[in-house]
């Protein structure tokens, strides 16, 4: 082939050592992939040989990135993309299974530091509105985290912080949401609000390590400063 | 013993048996933490005996924490407890290593995406009036994300939330770290700053992924209403 047709026949079939030079991911992955269910068949071409397209590097990149940048494990992978695959879920029921991947809070003792944890998440919920009927799993990781500050000492941060955070989410999803309602076609929403979701929440925590650096370096300045 | 002398007891040495059931960790894995040097050794009574304190409940608490709510390796604990425990670093330094735990950003391809991607990230770094001196890994992260949602076709999204994401975890930082200079004790100071860079990262996440769907409850209930 003559290097001024590669272009034209990237959309035709390839076989499987071209997706993998295409897409970065090694042979035997792409195989453990197929084997996982996360990478739809080929096409088959002859019974021993099939061929991927564009929708097969486009699959792959998702799935790198869920793994590379999300930390997401196979199996939270394979959950998101059935949701993106399987039948017609509302956005709503997609974003259930989505952030649901992303969950996993420790079990919760009955007792009454818990239940005044919950009851502070509940009044904070209540001051922005929100309705305290959807029972999301991350509500546990939220009380969770307050609840084990405050053994450790740090109670005050946890209940001081509380609005701030969730003022803080509440406007980052908005941005989110905003855009992936303009998103029209049934499958970039799915596969959208699945990235958006999973990646956005690595690039806020990101960017909450930098803000930490820069806003520390700041206020030390000022601190120095009025030291000296 | 009666039971009315317990409480008095509580900062009395205690035996392994009774730091278990105080602490809720199973013997086994107060050992293992002891072998990967993550509690520091209790005091000798006599050659097989060992004594705990109040000291060992609250530093298996910290490891619990780490574990279960910042999804920490044992390794990355190991690093974050020897700053804590370490030669005197400066709240600066411990940040670094503090947040450094918790990147894990993928290699970056000196390609031309990746470098329209960096220049994007200090654009608005620059607008935000942050020090581009600071080479925090977790800008390999956010790069990371802006470029693979490019490739899968989101880069609009990337683009036009990148300021908004900056934004709430600045005003998060700004919370964390006047709170935490308020601390002045410096064992507090450590083990609060990294307390509250690693269970604050997965408080706001979780924040974010439920006001992912209130947001999402919210606009397509005012949709529906449009559209009926």
């Amino acid at each position: 082939m003559a290097a001024g047709e590669e272009r034209e026949t990237v959309d035709e079939r390839m076989r499987m050592a071209e997706l993998s030079k295409r897409s970065g991911v090694s042979v035997p992955t792409i195989k453990y992939y197929l084997r996982e269910g996360l990478l739809m068949p080929g096409e088959l071409s002859s019974p021993n040989q099939a061929g991927y397209g564009a929708e097969h590097v486009r699959r792959l990149r998702m799935i790198r990135a869920l793994i590379e940048v999300g930390g997401l494990s196979v199996a939270a992978i394979g959950d998101v993309l059935s949701a993106v695959d399987g039948p017609e879920l509302s956005r709503f029921e997609l974003l259930g299974v989505v952030t649901g991947t992303l969950d996993n809070p420790q079990p919760l003792n009955d007792d009454s530091e818990v239940a005044r944890a919950r009851a502070e998440v509940d009044a904070a919920f209540r001051r922005r509105g929100w309705d305290l009927e959807f029972r999301a799993s991350a509500i546990d990781t939220l009380v969770g985290v307050l609840v084990r500050m405050s053994q450790l000492g740090y109670g005050s941060w946890a209940s001081e912080a509380l609005d701030t955070y969730l003022d803080a989410a509440e406007r980052v999803a908005e941005i989110d949401v905003e855009h992936s309602l303009r998103i029209s076609e049934r499958a970039e929403v799915v596969d959208g609000a699945a990235l958006m979701t999973i990646l956005g929440e690595a690039a806020l925590g990101a960017a909450r390590r930098i803000a930490h650096i820069q806003v520390s370096a700041r206020k030390l300045g000022q601190l120095d400063e009025r030291e000296a």
